[in-house]
């Protein structure tokens, strides 16, 4: 019988940790962390993102900001609130929504947040300290560290492990592979498409599917006992 | 049959067309490219590694420094000979000779290089751009971006292809697989010790054996056809 990874029951506990934390931060020095989100246009997927942004943040008590852009405000203007935001003393982390529209470019976006308040950990230098062995990164992206935390909290130990990451982007299926690779374990990154990922995957450990949609794989690719996270769809965009 | 691909000639072949470019560098803009290479101590292996670097630069017209500093020399001084190649203008590349003697933190050093004279791009902001799709480091790793050549070199295509990586170092391993993850094939990287490394091997259309050691795959592991690079013994310290 599969047993199921309670990512709810989860992240219900890891709410409470942070909540704990953030009240002792602000009982012992007066300080509460404020997160600054920026959305340009009105995307409803990422409305929805901000939503729950907003709402975790509220329930384990971190200030939250949000700054709405309008779909056609020029990369000078979102570059200049990101500035702004950087030498706001209240804002301790800045998220700025992808994807961004067309005609701005997001590396340049990205670039300007300040290296420790790049909560989202998508900077080159952070993702750079994330690879190497001996180097820490300041922040990691979310959705891998989310992945590990899964993985720890389930009780699965990385090390030695054969891991199968599915998708290569630069905000999962690469850094959960750089992950997973400085865990201990023997990593494969594979695309959905190449010849033998049915293959690969059916040899894993661990499987990670970070191609951009969910339930692609499919039951009877894995060996029995094998761990599996299916980062579902976000942002298909950035996917490859 | 094997087929050995023959790296001396094909560094015969880039050597010819780095000396072309230094020539019409020279002839049109009257620079010729600086190479500073910092050597603390008098390790054997390290000395050997210079005077190859000494005979390439003279070979190509490259013009080269070398800075020796005694084994005890402390770190605020190597970070002070690293600042003044810096801000020399003769200097276009920094390598500082690795490893360093254990009283210096080598991390501390390597951060202080110019990121635009980071030749060797061990710089996490290299590595991370090198990780990132659609992003580009200023410089790659020698030995990684030598791997690459060879095979592009000698033929072998990378796209779509099965590569092994074995090791794991900042130096080689690492490198030398997110270069061939973002080329296109499925990459696994393993330690050497790892279990199933030798039938994860087998199934290989690309070897890299960076293991800190030459010589540890047997011919009998590999699939016919494979494609194989022993990167050899360099720096066992710093390989895992």
């Amino acid at each position: 019988m599969a047993k199921i990874i309670d990512g709810k029951a989860i992240a219900k506990e890891i709410h409470g940790e942070i909540a704990d934390e953030v009240r002792s931060l602000s009982e012992k020095h007066g300080k509460v962390p404020g997160l600054a989100v920026v959305i340009v246009g009105t995307r409803e997927d990422t409305q929805s993102f901000v939503l729950m942004k907003r709402k975790a943040c509220a329930e384990v008590g971190i200030k939250s900001f949000e700054l709405g852009l309008p779909e056609d405000v020029s990369e000078t203007e979102v570059i200049a609130t990101v500035h702004e935001l950087n030498a706001n003393p209240d804002v301790h982390g800045i998220l700025v929504q992808l994807p961004l529209p067309k005609h701005i470019n997001e590396d340049n976006v990205l670039s300007e947040i300040s290296i420790e308040k790049d909560v989202d950990g998508f900077h080159p230098l952070n993702i750079g300290k994330l690879a190497m062995k001996g180097r820490e990164p300041l922040f990691m992206p979310c959705t891998p560290k989310g992945c590990l935390e899964l993985l720890s909290r389930s009780g699965i130990s990385i090390k030695g492990k054969k891991a199968v990451v599915l998708g290569r982007s630069n905000i999962v299926g690469l850094p959960v592979a750089l992950l997973l690779l400085k865990a201990g374990a023997t990593v494969t990154i594979v695309r959905f498409h190449a010849p033998d990922s049915a293959k690969i995957i059916c040899e894993a450990d661990i499987v990670i599917a970070a191609a951009g949609q969910a339930m692609m794989i499919k039951g009877d690719w894995l060996k029995p006992g094998a761990a599996v996270i299916d980062v579902g769809t976000i942002w298909p965009d950035s996917y490859s």
